[in-house]
């Protein structure tokens, strides 16, 4: 690991720059509930370097010169504050950078979790929460590779996985199901939360509030007796 | 189209000036969850000049010179941001200032949306939303060229259309009920959202903000068991 | 009605002056959902003048200069901008200051429209929201004239008056609401809201808040299934 | 008790000084409607020094000059706001601290008092919230004396003492709480609140979201009819 000094890498008068932009985020993410308590995590790849958010740290507070930065390519770490521990929810970022990812975001959610918590296990595979006929629907897109978002009438489809003592160890399951749901641009953790990419930070963050917004939707709509999905 | 720079049309010191008071109102409706994930609009007519937020935007983050400028009249652009697409709510903007509306607001509100699951489809003509003996009805006008506002014993009336699966599909059912509800200033569409508008920002604003407050009180109300209406 | 300018009323570099507290108040109020769409209101006494908030006003937007000053003693206003109508809770203010209040807050809080809902009619008299053992009612103070605040085995009590078609016709019965419940604070308004008032603003506002609180939490006990009161 | 001006104590440019943060902090949780209308308080232990809100104030508007500041040891108070009166919660506070406490957080959060109706009373000892399986568990510590947090697997046991008239006759059953609970951070307070501490502000706060998030969620899964322990 490189011991010299990396603070160049974080060191930014731009609000674009992924070290500031983790912290904008974050802050925003705060105020939605989404990282309470330390909870959850943002990562955003620049060329060829992952920046992460610590882990245990306030998410609303943090600041640059708390940002891990990673080499993609060698998975060393080019900086690593020695006041911090890197986030567990690293190789599940890097599962999703793999998938062609540019940032990618992990909540704590109320709504991902109770929706967790409304669909049934599924054993030998994958539980799914399945919705359609919501405009909001429409900020989704169809899927890696596809043109376009999907549309009113498509059905929204996301997986559930179970959760594991430690979190790391829910990289297998969540690789697993980036390949049953190959269009998929999230996953939920039973109990847990959320994993949400995106091509870039735009539409990761973009797609995260409208995956909430249905998931918020949804469980009013079950409390009001309303089905998610046509017969 | 004009293809010479057109920044004048967007240049503003004045906060009240069209284009800062777009990206001002929907910083707001941001937080009230109205435009969440680059969902909703807003579009203000300035004389001649129609402004209206870019598609597919994060709505709290926008600039001034990200907005649209059309000629009324000619329904030309006078100035289209070429990193943008204009809003696929325009020809629904413009329905509503062809009825004489100096602002129109296009939320994906929650509470909008759970009313149009609450409220039966009538077939062959629009579902309405009824509402009665709330204080803040009073906060709705009693219809175009009609004075003041309605009454607390007044029935609020607010019609649902079907959603369709592209938005500028919906130009017709919104002049249809607009036709049939002569005297409305919000309609309701079905699983998506609301178009709200009113002779100037302020009112549309404020408008926007009452029927909100309406919805959100009417779920409460139905998870209560309380009724909408007398009898 | 005097007609010289009398700005100099409104004129101050003090956050507590009452032009300057009536818009931080309100702002916080938007925030907290109390006075959407124009709704609610406020209103200071400082000494033989009081401030009050117009009507139809974007309540987060306010400055001093929108601020309308009556004379106490008179009743003549002091100062009546001419772009805004008074608002017509403003016998409802006056009836408080003359129970010695120091400012009075009108909201429209759908927590406190609940309470209304939720609470039946009692014909000959007021209805009363009643609770008990419940912290936050120590936030009330036991009643004018009285030593000390309300303690956690007291029993809380709102009185709650009929709406009318026009605000100012509330008079009458938030007079009468006063003498049938001498230690009251506060009455609430069916389909309406609630005026809350205190010796100074600092009381008004904290009892305001201690109110909202325990009708939000009513609401959700009735929800639950949980009692107001001991049998 | 020390006359002479004290004000040395309170005064830092320093945004980490506990009389800044104490600051900070309220008017964070007052956003988090932790403690509205002047409930709720905070205090923090700063070597030998205690540092501690007033008692009725408006805690969003908060001072370092507001804060009184107590000598650990002597239990006497070094400096004193005369405007102010101490607050109730004081020896609770210092229950805390005797347990090797950094920071307390006492709060009204709504979903606190809510779990605590939730939860049926158990004469003879306290009764206890708890839940298992859900990810932000993970949030709060194993216990005093004990490595690292709570595993997801593990069950949160938060005990539920009695209110009492008077806040400070709280302590000897939150001391005996503390004792029949040895590894808690925190005590609930039927009808009342929550009291959090942690071994220093991060800790304290950190968890006292994290508890608030579980009690949230917890009355959430309730309306869902979802259990909040296995069997």
């Amino acid at each position: 690991m490189a011991e010299e000094n990396q603070d160049h890498l974080i060191q930014s008068e731009d609000p674009q720059h992924p070290a500031n932009l983790i912290c904008t985020l974050c802050a925003k993410f705060y105020t939605l509930g989404w990282v309470t308590g330390t909870g959850g995590g943002t990562s955003i790849r620049h060329h060829d370097h992952i920046y992460i958010a610590p882990s245990g740290v306030q998410k609303e507070l943090m600041k640059p010169e708390d940002m891990f930065v990673m080499e993609y390519e060698s998975r060393n770490y080019l900086r690593r504050p020695s006041v911090h521990k890197p986030s567990a929810c690293t190789p599940l970022f890097l599962a999703a950078f793999d998938k062609g990812a540019g940032c990618c975001i992990h909540t704590h959610s109320q709504w991902a979790v109770l929706i967790t918590l409304l669909v049934e296990r599924d054993f030998g595979k994958e539980a799914c929460f399945e919705i359609e006929e919501i405009e909001q629907i429409k900020g989704i897109p169809k899927g890696r590779g596809k043109q376009g978002n999907l549309g009113y009438y498509d059905r929204l489809r996301i997986p559930i996985i179970e959760n594991t003592a430690h979190e790391e160890d829910l990289t297998e399951s969540l690789t697993k199901a980036m390949e049953s749901y190959p269009d998929t641009y999230a996953v939920l953790v039973r109990r847990h939360g959320i994993y949400v990419w995106g091509d870039n930070v735009h539409k990761a963050k973009t797609q995260c509030e409208s995956l909430d917004y249905i998931f918020q939707l949804a469980v009013r709509m079950k409390e009001l007796g309303l089905p998610w999905t046509k017969q």
